[in-house]
Parts: structure tokens; C-alpha cells; sequence
């Protein structure tokens, strides 16, 4: 891939789930990629004290740790189960050395039908949270995920909404991320992400296409880089607009992806990716 | 079901297309319920002027035609095309005795990425259909689908964009359809629904519940009344709060409930509503 300039390419690791840790290390080095994104589950069964050896020796950079989050619950119990919890994710973002902790919020809880109350548990919750990851030296992203997982996974759906929350901690306690695949409908979106740089709150920028139609439960139906209905040179160019200057991270769930030979997928991925974006 | 008030219920054709025609207007007359709302092909497949009678002799209102729209063609002919079949659709609605036709707006052609030009070619054939729909006694009513329809069936994802394509254009000729399963999520509707109401643009209010897993292709997971995460109370009472007294259509997509007895469904269907809806 010597002929691409990936300097800016940060592959997530659910992209290419189909790789161990060291066959990703193994295959970022040899492709050139210098930066991944990784996610908590995998970490912890390579262990996560391994897992930034491992990444560091590779000379890779961790561009953000997924996911925080899932802070709906109105049990006290399960609350406190989940900051407990959202507090580990913290540790292991450090440990690892990125400062970009992904939070995906968390839908309704069961029978409830109140997505403005469960939005205020958010930040009930982010209260805690915010200096705690501060005093780690991570920022908390707060990523509003597309409105068809408002009810089983996310009850932010905009961008607008996650700002509204997020504006009630300082910018380096928490920001938000910006995921194509989630807000691309969104036609006020664009200003949304204006707002956000002002206030520098893009705390990761990432890239998922979006194609149809859509599988059963909807979650692992996102297209490679330019094969679905998102223009991504006009989303980076919203964030670079607002100042954002940051790694671009491709995160995919895709069955027909994960399918395939990992380390060619990587390449793949790499490869989209420079065609897609403003190098 | 003579214990139930079902003076403002309307059941959509489809929420039990396991019944023909006759069938459905026999269900109705049985059951009480006042009103339907049709969809051209069964329509068709029956004839239309026999189906003007067969509503009328049943003494049955008809709510709402159900639909036209896919206007976001480039290719000249298709949009030809578009255009003389959403007039054939004027007509219908004109002859079935309802004064409303639901718009689909349509996605993106194959290949095209801008949602914005999209919606500009529905505001160019509005146009035209506004005033033919006017001179035949018909509103048409623009409906926000759910933005998992942004690409591959309706480029009008929210009821502020639906507004703001209805607002180039008289009340009488254009306004919206508000569909309690597409907008449920959006926290900026309630607003939309207050605008909409001050220019008498609620053209009709539909009532489908959001359900969880999505099936694959996600059309057909609309949930029976009660069953999902909309407080369908609040969503009534916005609607009436922008004076909105006309009729509550149940329009639901499912093949479970296709599966089973039509006449059955159509009754647990006007229970439902009754109960969750304030009559």
C-alpha cells in the first residue's frame, strides 16, 4: 500500500473482526496503517495490559477505545452496575493510550416509552463520569447512533441531541463523535457539526457507508467506503471546516465483510478509503 | 365491539391486507369502524369506481389514499412517468371520495449520493401535482418516512423537511402526513407538528408502534398498537394541541399479523387503538 498516504487512516478493529490483535498488529505494520481503533471485549480477552504492549510496540496509535456508554437504566442497581463498568472503560482507554473513549448511551429500558427522561439519566450519569475520565486523561464521545436504534441501543439520535448533552461539561471532559454512517440523513447535521468544532468537542471522526437493504436487527448492515449513498468527502470536509484535523477511522459490521480474508479486507478498507477521502 | 368509541378510528388497508375488499368492508361494517384508508393496487386489482361503490354502500369514509409520490427521478421519462401516474393517483383518490393522498417521496436514484437535490425535484413535481391535485378536490399530504428510508424509498426523512417542501405551496394543496412510527424519535417534531397545525397542513394522523428486532429490509416491523416504545397519548396530543381533529388511521406493516385471521386483527386493531389513544 506503499502508494497511499494513509497517514491520517485508523482502521477500527470491528472492521476487521476476523483478526487476533497480533494478526492486526501484524497486518497494520505490513500495510503501512499507523493507527487503530479498538474495542473493549477483544482487549480484554488478549488482557489489556498485553494489549497496549502489543500495539505499542507495533508503533500503532490508539485512536479511540469502544465503548462506554449504556448509562439508561433506571434500577439503581444496574446503574451503578453500568458507571462501575463505564469507569473500567476508562482505566483500559488509558491503559492503552488513547485519550477517545466512545460512548454509545444505551436505549429504553424495558416498557419504558420516555426517551427524554432516559436522556437525562445520561447526564445524570456523565455528572460522574466526566472528572473521572478526566482525571485519567480521557475525553468521553458521546457518538449519536442512527435514529433506528433509538429504543434498543441509543437514544441519542442527532448529533443536536448529543451536543445538547454534552455542552453541560467542559469540552475536554466530553465531545461527541461524528459517525457518517449515523447522521448522514441528517440535513441539519452539517450545522450541528459546525457547532461542535467551535466548541472543539469532535472527539473522533468516523467513516461507515450506508447500503440497502438492510439485514434483520440492522446492526451489522454498513457498507465499505463507497459503496452505499454517503458522500464522505463532503462529511470531512464539514469537519475540517469546523477544525477538525484528527485520524479518520473506518468502522464497519458487515456478515459478507468479516466473511472474508481479514488481512485483505484491511487492505481493501486502506485502499477505499484513500479514494474516498481528501489526503 | 359496541363497548368501544371508534368515532375517529380509521384502519389503513394494509394493517390487514389478508382481507380482500369486500371481506374488509363486511369486517368494518361488523365491527363499527367508521373509516379506512386505501392503497391504490388493491384498489386497482378490484377496480376503482367498484370500490368507490363497495365503501359507499358500506357507509365507510375513506381517510386517506394510499399513495403516491417516488418523485426524485433525473431521467426525464421517468419522471414523465412519475408525473402521470401520480395524476392517475389524483384521480383515484378524487373518485374514491377522500380528499387525501398520502406522497412517498421516493429515495435516491442509483448511484446518486445528494439527498438535497433529491428533495429539490419532489418541490419541481409538486409543482406541477399541486394544482391538479387542487382543481380534483385532493390534498396531498407529504410523509417523512423513518431515516432508515433516506436512500432506497423517501429522501424526506423529517417532518421539518416535509414542511418545509409543503410550505412552497398553499395548505389546501400540500401538507404533511404525521406517522407516529417515522417521527417518534425525533425530539424536534412536537415543534414541526405545532407549525404545521398554525398552517392547517396536518393532512392525516397515523398510528404505528416501534418494534424491536427490525426484520430484514426493515419495511415490515411496524408493531401493533401498545406493543412498542410510542406513547401514542403524546404524540395525539401534540397533533391536537395544533388543532388536529380529524380522523386516527392505524397503518401497520407486518407479516406476523399478516399471518394471521384479517377480521380478527382488524378487531384487536380497534381495541388497541381505543385504548391507547384518548377518545
Amino acid at each position: 500500500m506503499s502508494d497511499l498516504d494513509l497517514t491520517r487512516f485508523s482502521i477500527n478493529q470491528m472492521t476487521v473482526k476476523q483478526l487476533t490483535l497480533p494478526e492486526l498488529a501484524t497486518a497494520c505494520r505490513e500495510l503501512g496503517v499507523p493507527a487503530v481503533g479498538l474495542w473493549r471485549t477483544p482487549v480484554q480477552e488478549y488482557g489489556v495490559e498485553a494489549a497496549a504492549r502489543l500495539v505499542r510496540d507495533a508503533g500503532l496509535t490508539v485512536t479511540t477505545l469502544c465503548r462506554g456508554g449504556f448509562l439508561t437504566a433506571v434500577d439503581a442497581d444496574e446503574r451503578a452496575a453500568a458507571l462501575a463498568d463505564n469507569r473500567r472503560a476508562v482505566d483500559e482507554a488509558a491503559t492503552l493510550g488513547t485519550d477517545t473513549l466512545v460512548l454509545v448511551s444505551g436505549g429504553l429500558p424495558p416498557g419504558a416509552k420516555d426517551l427524554r427522561a432516559a436522556r437525562e439519566r445520561i447526564a445524570d450519569a456523565l455528572t460522574e463520569l466526566a472528572p473521572y475520565a478526566e482525571d485519567h486523561g480521557v475525553k468521553l464521545a458521546i457518538e449519536p447512533l442512527h435514529p433506528m436504534f433509538a429504543s434498543d441501543r441509543c437514544v441519542v439520535s442527532t448529533l443536536t441531541q448529543a451536543l445538547d448533552l454534552a455542552e453541560r461539561f467542559p469540552a475536554h471532559q466530553v465531545g461527541v463523535t461524528v459517525d457518517t454512517y449515523h447522521i448522514w440523513w441528517d440535513d441539519t447535521a452539517p450545522e450541528a457539526i459546525a457547532r461542535a468544532g467551535v466548541q472543539n468537542r469532535i472527539h473522533t471522526f468516523q467513516l461507515a457507508d450506508w447500503i440497502t437493504p438492510l439485514p434483520e436487527g440492522v446492526l451489522n448492515g454498513r457498507g465499505q467506503i463507497g459503496d452505499g449513498a454517503i458522500d464522505m468527502r463532503q462529511w470531512q470536509g464539514y469537519v475540517e471546516a469546523a477544525g477538525y484535523t484528527g485520524s479518520i477511522e473506518v468502522e464497519l459490521f458487515n456478515e459478507d465483510l468479516w466473511a472474508r480474508d481479514g488481512r485483505q479486507l484491511l487492505a481493501e478498507t486502506a485502499r477505499r478509503w484513500a479514494e474516498n477521502v481528501e489526503v
